[in-house]
């Protein structure tokens, strides 16, 4: 089976990342108090090679391929933990992306946002 | 078309959260700094309410439906930053996810990672 | 008794902040674990008005004295948990900053580190 | 000169984090976005060593002297930022502290959220 993001649905990630855990009776340290944590933890990490640069230079990072490497990892990593929880919690999260990106269409109208930067969800 | 974990390939995600960035003229606001910084800032929200909590209560949050719906939220709010920061890099997630399980899968192999709590990615 | 940076040492301002927890009974939820958590919480928060403003559009903001109680409030909520942690698990913040300082003075030499954004701790 | 919480006034602290800076010309890239992306990314260090541990075995951490120097090293990288952020924004933290901790009295009376672990500040 090929992974990439046109062929593969959300269901599918979500079982390789529960198996990962499950192989290695990892789901009891799983609760959703420390998924959060550790998804946050990669999260900051995401910022980290960003974080002394301005605009341009950020771009850069992508150019060079073992800092692309790291980069998506850490991307990865995020979303893993962000599966996991959806595991655990018995989330659907395309559907819970789908009612929040309706929110967001509510709160943030075309003609009303278009261009601002104002505080956003 | 429905939008579950079920039917929906990643990629469809992708593109539902650049296309709405798209009519709002926020690209010119969506750096990979800016939204790894913002994906932080949603995987800290998806922490609150659990900070003060211990391992039961945690689990007795998502029985409250208001709670488990602002949970959901949060969580979304995570993986739409997640996305739009692969769109933005040209990154295909699933493989990203795909490669990074695989580095996962040689760091901690399951007869020596089995129910320990030792650091992992 | 006045509270200002010149004339309150970090004791004083450590012990204030044990007492309003002592006082709330709160120490039971102040795990070193939980406070690390709300920690980071309030750091993301302080980060929040930042994120979609490049370098000018960031100090304006203190300009506002509305948006800089605001600000200031955040940072006082993150130095607050860093308190309470060091009251929680025994530490002397003056001495760990003191050692801190010196390690990164090994680490960044004046000469080599001079301008540069390379990664730093 | 000797540093102890009880002996050293945060201004002290101030000056020294803002030397530090001073003399490896890093002030350039210390915009008060980027402190505060830095600060988080150390509170999300902070946490790193807690995440997958409850509350008994998080406390024992601290009984073993590398980890409790790296989480030392930690606390203090927190503060650091925060001290750093605060000579950038111009901020008086103690007088900030003082303020903030007079409204959390107002939002958290001693009556009513003594032993509860309702959201909080």
């Amino acid at each position: 089976m090929s992974w990439t993001d046109k062929e593969t649905p959300v269901s599918e990630l979500k079982e390789r990342v529960a198996a990962f855990a499950r192989e290695r009776d990892w789901e009891q340290f799983h609760t959703l108090k420390n998924l959060s944590v550790a998804l946050a933890g990669e999260a900051a990490e995401l910022m980290e090679p960003f974080q002394w640069l301005e605009g341009d230079r950020c771009k850069a990072l992508l150019q060079d391929s073992a800092k692309r490497e790291a980069i998506e990892d850490e991307l990865a990593d995020v979303v893993i933990y962000a599966l996991q929880f959806a595991n655990r919690g018995g989330i659907d999260l395309a559907l819970a992306i789908d009612r929040k990106m309706a929110k967001n269409a509510l709160k943030y109208p075309v003609d009303l946002a278009k261009g601002s930067a104002e505080k956003r969800g």
